[in-house]
């Protein structure tokens, strides 16, 4: 696929430089805020509720991720989230261990009910309990994209009108319309906590300088998928990965995904 | 010591790559995610009321660590531990910071009297107050084993049928009957924060494919000691001696137990 | 400036290893921690209701970083505070976001009422604010120290009886007396999350030994910034940065500060 609409978003990115609010889980919110200034963007984590709707005013994208969720937490997110909405300012949720537990599936699902969430970024169990297919998807992470997964994303975006991603060997993104499926990314990012919760992150930078989710989230794992790549070449184990991942993702330049992006259209 | 039933656990742990359930401070929480991954399991952070209860049941082991311990986590813990003593899933409890504040002393008692802890992982002095013996095991970290502190550990195992492991220069492991002394490890562990949580996250992954509370507890703090020892060879400073910790403990081979873990029965 | 004051307060915190009790944010609160460490302190983080004047009353300083405030934080943080208070503990206040949200500038407003402060450390924006000049000190970060600035944080220290620290390219330390500016750092230590409050638990290891605030929050900064000249020396990229930079604070000698520090007297 033309990679230069993926690699001039990033540009802009570089150049914005938009605040993304996030309200995230405490155990990997340092690599949340280094994965975000290292994409280009400026992180900010604030979740009391006596502010969380003045900062997001400030903030281009904002990020929900239910990691360690909490219910004051979620009441900080329904009201971040409504501000968003009401600036039109794209939310990613990252519906974190959905399915897991009771409180986790129905925490996400007010989310999607009670907000206009714009990108909706989990692995397959995650979206497929959400999009009531559960167990349906199972098996995408180690098996590759089944047709299953890409329909059940496809209907599920249509019918929530939303744009849903699929994280796994290969990402699905999709807004019920159009499906792009993601190749880039390396076997060494699930060696190590975050990347999950990192991609979100990235989402949300190039989320917020875009008008086109689906553009926004392929070029975003697109780019961080690369920087995957790039960092594992050198790496001795995860935690020379992780280092290198970092490093990788700040030095990545708009030329690497026109040369590197693997996305392509289904 | 036969080496052999440390290494064959090790190798066990790897095949079987349980879930490893955390309500842990939000200091080194990111840590011990990594150093869990690193060992071989799989990492859970959860601690709301409305699903610890849900979580455990998919878990290995439960892993208690006050550092940063509130009212609400404290009940969190006596809830996940309550189900987690129903099922038979082993409980570590590493009382961070037991004798600094009555606060602690008492939340680790609490845990300790309100559920059935499996392995009770603490430093000379945390161990000491908890068990009744306050002032009487210090200097164990930098004067070595001191006999008092293998009867005190001994004792209290013996009288609260628990295992306690006392981390030090020379790990202490003992269930009231048996006495292993463990000496691997390295001073550059004590350059970082986290190395204490972590080590009690190690435990539990090895806790979580063992009925052997002692094997399980001298395999883990042999491993990870391990991994500190060749870690700290190339470190030129604490961090770069932290990224080879991960790295070093995910390299880690049942091999090298064998042939590395320095455990003694006393 | 003869820089022997500076580099015998090193050697100083190295030897006396104070214990520093932070209530902070838990974004960057593992790298307070290890910074901590690193410059030759003991980093303790507690922030219960239930323990906090007890955990204080161990501590050399007591740092207040309000990153990721909530209500029950700030109310830990009076409690805590106030016992610093009675026992002479310094307090280092580190107001993120004053400004931002009226949320966290009343917050900081309310710690710098209730509480004597010793260190206020902020950038030109959150100072600004606080010190009722909102705006006028913009742009210290990109141009330089103004005259402004400097002004304004020597007239508020005054007023408010306080040592001011105005963290920037320069950094302005005044008691509204003296002032002395710090010329040490590298741009990349705004290429990754915490420096900000790494600078502040570095500005409290020093403070807990020493009576003088100006001299304490002048070696911190020279001594944390002349270790972020060196870790950039070698960084292939943010990331890498941050490794150094622990293992240069760790590695920092008292004579390095004493050829290093760029600190003048204004």
């Amino acid at each position: 696929m033309k990679s230069k609409k993926f690699s001039d978003l990033f540009t802009r990115l570089r150049e914005k430089h938009p605040l993304v609010h996030h309200i995230t889980n405490y155990v990997t919110v340092n690599d949340c805020a280094n994965i975000t200034i290292s994409a280009g963007a400026a992180p900010v984590m604030a979740d009391a509720p006596e502010e969380v709707c003045e900062m997001v005013m400030y903030a281009g994208a904002l990020v929900l991720n239910i990691g360690t969720l909490n219910r004051g937490q979620i009441e900080s997110m329904i009201l971040a989230g409504g501000m968003a909405n009401d600036r039109h300012i794209p939310i990613v949720l990252d519906p974190v261990g959905a399915g897991a537990t009771r409180f986790r599936t129905d925490s996400a699902q007010r989310l999607l009910d009670e907000l206009k969430i714009t990108i909706l970024k989990g692995n397959a169990g995650e979206v497929g309990v959400l999009a009531g297919a559960e167990g349906k998807v199972k098996g995408v992470d180690s098996h590759g994209v089944t047709g299953d997964a890409v329909k059940i994303a496809r209907n599920f975006a249509r019918d929530a009108g939303i744009t849903v991603v699929v994280s796994g060997i290969t990402d699905i993104v999709t807004d019920g319309k159009r499906i792009l499926l993601v190749d880039n990314g390396h076997p060494m990012m699930g060696s190590i906590s975050g990347t999950g919760c990192m991609a979100a992150s990235v989402t949300g930078a190039f989320a917020a300088v875009s008008d086109d989710p689906v553009i926004a989230s392929a070029a975003a794992l697109a780019a961080f998928g690369i920087a995957g790549e790039k960092a594992a070449s050198g790496a001795r184990g995860p935690y020379t990965f992780k280092v290198a991942l970092f490093d990788e993702m700040a030095a990545l330049k708009p030329e690497d995904i026109a040369s590197g992006a693997k996305i392509r259209s289904k």
